[in-house]
């Protein structure tokens, strides 16, 4: 009789949980695997929308929930966010005793994640590592969460390549695609009337605005919102459109973020918080362009065909399928950029047709498939002798 | 007028301060600089010769002491420790602002305060980055430290080659060799009477016994080390010598150590808490050999011209300057390599004659140096614009 | 030479700071006394009005900062508050080696500062013990850092009685009134443009409204509040009044009462964030009647000669002037009461002439004396030795 | 159908287990209540014996394990044990929903749990309350445990009166006696031939000694553990007795007696890490005298019919049933006691016929059927309305 593994899945804010839920949604449904989540961080929060209670409704096991979010906008939050979730955890893995973690991205579930792994000698899965983007705190983190994680679920070939050149085990990779694209693909389309609904607004012709702070540049967040708004503004009056603007994650900044766009709030900038998935992936598959500098830009919007603004210098040297254009914090650079994107014809068949470096949706598959097929147990897992 | 900087040094343990004395003792003497240390884990310890108060009569301003080590052999040790540490390291950071954060090896130290000043904005130098031993969980950690750090001293010329293909700025990269290496260096000679007074014993030929558990192989912590004591017991016995045991780490194991220490303890086989670094430094310049895994046969003994007998896989991957042989838990094979170490006269003075690869004793003056030239406030110090 | 005594005074909260205030500043100009202040919780929250900067502004030394508000609204977030500041005051208390701490009432930070105090071996004076309200998870939390304490100083007489009854020695109790009070006779009055400015309304005849969520009813605080937001409008539309509302603590429910402010906010129902202490209290030395549920209500208002209308069940079983009307969550009654404290004029009578049982605005000088003229290095204020 | 409820049940060391031991053993076999244990402190600890082990070999189900003891001798490490008590416990309650939380005494374990209980709003029955013993860190926290906590299992009458007289309801009041009573009773008779085997000697006439540090005087430690030491080596020479001596708990001080144990230890005077239940209770069955100051002095000592030296302060206050001498820390009154405790038969006829204040070790009968007649969801249990 074959054991069946266990896993536990970490998840701290629902941008980083969306990308993870393909994945665990297909282990959890797969006999091969039993499997918990522990969950923290923004989700614990009814600020930012109690998503915990959408995991939950999703339908895992939970088998912790760990606070880790401070309400301060001092430096502090973040690493003591890590301390947190690193105490907390280390209770839950001593209790459950699992084979595997799995954990997504950069941010401080990704590290806290890869330390208990390490010193409590459980497996630990990473999904995302090797992207090279740079410009926030999280951009180290998610090269020493690589460093100490054992199995690598990388989103795009390139990145494979970088793991490698830094003293990665090839043996130890596998390109996956972004997992978020799974659930784009997986989404059952709905009657655009329903999405209209949800954000009470008419919608027609409209752009999506969702832009977070950089943590290196967060005493600016609320001057660079205004920039952002105001363009926003600007075009959406002279094309009469409007913007279905999402609330920012959590980070230090977001206090400011939110300041501004409470003072462009208005019957055509629209303010958002989190979205269900189904209406947010509706949202976007009706959108015109998406503006801000969210990874999903770079990560999703080409499984959408969609033409994205990215403002300022957060996801900055990510690999761009084709579909992102670059501007700084000018006011006529982010009007003409998005007016491109919305209206030049030529561009946006440019980008219905670029190929997709993030992969085609099945990443949850090609995941499952890679553990089903490897030997836990099998000590070269858990003892990296190649470490450079 | 210049602005001095201040900076602030995390220590966790006798072992790894040993390392870092020599550096901060010449930047607290520097006028360039202000210095505050930030004594936690075994030093705050008294079953580990408290130690800390060694640091406060070396004469250094305590910005913090923070409790981080528990008394548990469980597997949750050190990860409750990295939480602690990173706890009330924030706290300590957001009082003290510092410019710059110092810190040592691959211990639970140097990933807290790696992921404290990646979070807080604070610089981060690391010292002994690239170094590829591997087989403890420590050897990830200093990997993913030297991701999260800003400036890396390195131990070995090869190892500042690791760390770039690791993906690290070359300018942010400085050979130092060993700190260690300047404690010997800048250590008088005393009576050999006064060392042979401070361990209670009169010694002619000896040996010196360093062993500490390796976490992968902890539960075999007790059999390995009676293995090891048996071969030193033979070998001594059979050559009318005595062995001088140290007490090990606070790592999982060191319990187990320490029983078959007092097993096996004698006139001839003598246990020694921590000793002071006098001594402890003559009496390795008289010793025949070193016996054990400390990283300290690898890094120091070449400076002492010290044959060593590395039993088992900790130190495993490390440059061996030619003076230290491997063995296995094999009873003859460890009292051979022994008795080759203390009385085969060609290979005595092979290693006499060997090129030290881990520097000359002057690390202190080329951190200081490097430290003084550069302009910190620069923003390329802080943001790792190359990751891979 | 006599020696200077260092104090350590924690807070968490403006609400809490406020009454510190005048103690602390008092102490703090004294020269027999050297004082710094610990900052936590709710004070180093923008969310909460970053009143950090306040204390900071107030010209206090700032021993450390220790974040222990969580964002979450589960019932985790007290018990893991404690948690946090006991961790981070154990840290400061450890390197600052003061002779006394000084805490407020029945918030976290009095349970964590008595816990400290207690285990190492230094002094606490508690402000506001022996007060019998109840029906929060505060007050059972107040009568624990009594039992924690080594100096009491109470709000009224009748509460020294108390602490007597629960088996504190009598020497260590001192009737003080509320500190509070000093902070409204300290206070300058200033023109009435100057408060209708800060608030952005003409202002002629007005109520102010200050409530907060019970723990124990946490779960109906969005309906209560709703409540007695209606019984305002109605007040206010039928009287052509205005009212000022106050955000709410940080406490589980907040969140909802928010929300309530956020649905009834208009011209006439002001929503304003914490006030600076001199706009504050000229607003209510010029109000109408105060309404919700604050301890102000209670302890505060018989100074100010201002009737109350306390709205549920918070404060009930405290010592009342004789000003504060409780009433039920039923809209007829609230606005009944509310009329009766604003029109009745025999009632307002009444209240002008009332004793105050909570002092006269002296407490920070009774403080100040009764510190200055005991023995703190006594081993009796140490050790308990009548507990019962 | 009658609902199960749920217990959760709070240990930290292994001599406040043994008392809890018998009422949660009782709990966990009846069917009306579903029970686990969350283990923490001195339990999970190699070098206080690894009572982890025992609880679970006792076949209770772990709900989980709280690392809170930390390796320092610094005055820190007992409110940072509250603090991860406190946290951990937090995680647990938060997952494991339980009805009612238990626990004993006046250590960190009795703070924190009625702190969380608190806070959660989740009842606390708490053992032990009312004692008056003071001159510890620990008395104080016994008194405001019981000001937190919502049922109280009182071990003598006058200790029922004396929470009455603090403020407690006397329906929240039920006198048990000493659970540890329960495990006396119990415990079978074994030949006394396997106990002497245990403690690998020959014992005939023989004493035992059980000695803590006081927190208020734990400087002196090693002073009067060797003042102690002495007084049992001249009674035992003089008198031909041995004495099995019993290694103290893990408070600040501890390292110091430990360490003039060694000094002392010898064919005569025996040093014993915890001895299994078994083998302690059939050794005191049979012992002359015990000599110390641990509680079982006072509280199970009349059950054993045995008289008891108390050296020093600790356990001052406390209920005597006649059977405890207090000494001072003086060679000759030490001695004196002793002897007349062995030897003098009018002396031992009295204690033989003494009345028992502390039960009759059936405390976990009486428990369980408090716990089976209360409605715990009726809110009154929850809210305590008397507090004064």
């Amino acid at each position: 009789m074959k054991k069946i593994r266990k896993i536990i899945a970490v998840t701290g804010i629902r941008s980083e949980y969306d990308i993870l839920y393909p994945v665990i949604k297909r282990l959890n449904d797969s006999e091969n695997f039993e499997l918990k989540v522990v969950i923290s961080g923004a989700h614990l929060s009814n600020w930012h929308g109690n998503t915990a209670q959408l995991i939950i409704d999703d339908g895992f096991e939970i088998a912790d929930k760990i606070d880790s979010l401070f309400v301060t906008n001092g430096v502090t939050q973040r690493s003591k966010a890590v301390s947190q979730l690193i105490s907390g955890l280390t209770q839950t893995i001593d209790r459950e005793q699992p084979d595997l973690l799995i954990v997504v991205g950069d941010r401080e579930e990704s590290i806290a994640t890869t330390i208990v792994g390490n010193y409590m000698d459980v497996l630990v899965a990473h999904i995302g590592g090797g992207d090279p983007v740079w410009g926030n705190a999280d951009d180290p983190i998610r090269m020493a969460a690589s460093k100490l994680a054992h199995i690598h679920f990388t989103t795009a070939k390139p990145y494979s390549k970088n793991l490698i050149s830094m003293g990665e085990d090839d043996w130890r990779i596998c390109f996956t695609g972004t997992p978020g694209l799974d659930n784009i693909r997986n989404e059952p389309k709905i009657d655009f009337k329903d999405v209209c609904h949800f954000v009470k607004s008419e919608l027609t012709d409209y752009i999506v605005v969702l832009k977070h702070p950089l943590s290196s540049e967060h005493n600016s967040a609320y001057e660079q919102m205004k920039i952002t708004l105001e363009s926003v503004k600007t075009l959406c009056e002279k094309n009469n459109m409007k913007a279905v603007c999402i609330t920012p994650n959590s980070d230090p900044g977001s206090f400011e973020i939110l300041k501004a766009y409470e003072e462009f709030e208005s019957d055509r900038i629209l303010l958002q918080n989190t979205l269900p998935r189904n209406i947010f992936i509706n949202l976007l598959r009706n959108a015109k362009a998406l503006v801000g500098n969210s990874s999903m830009g770079i990560l999703e919007a080409p499984m959408y065909k969609l033409p994205v603004v990215n403002v300022g210098r957060r996801q900055q040297g990510r690999l761009n399928a084709g579909n992102v254009k670059f501007v700084d914090y000018n006011h006529q650079e982010i009007v003409d950029a998005i007016e491109k994107a919305c209206f030049d014809n030529n561009y946006r068949n440019d980008i219905i047709n670029l190929a997709n470096p993030y992969g085609d949706g099945t990443s949850a598959k090609i995941v499952e498939d890679f553990l089903a097929k490897i030997d836990m147990l099998d000590s070269k897992w858990l003892i990296k002798s190649k470490l450079v």
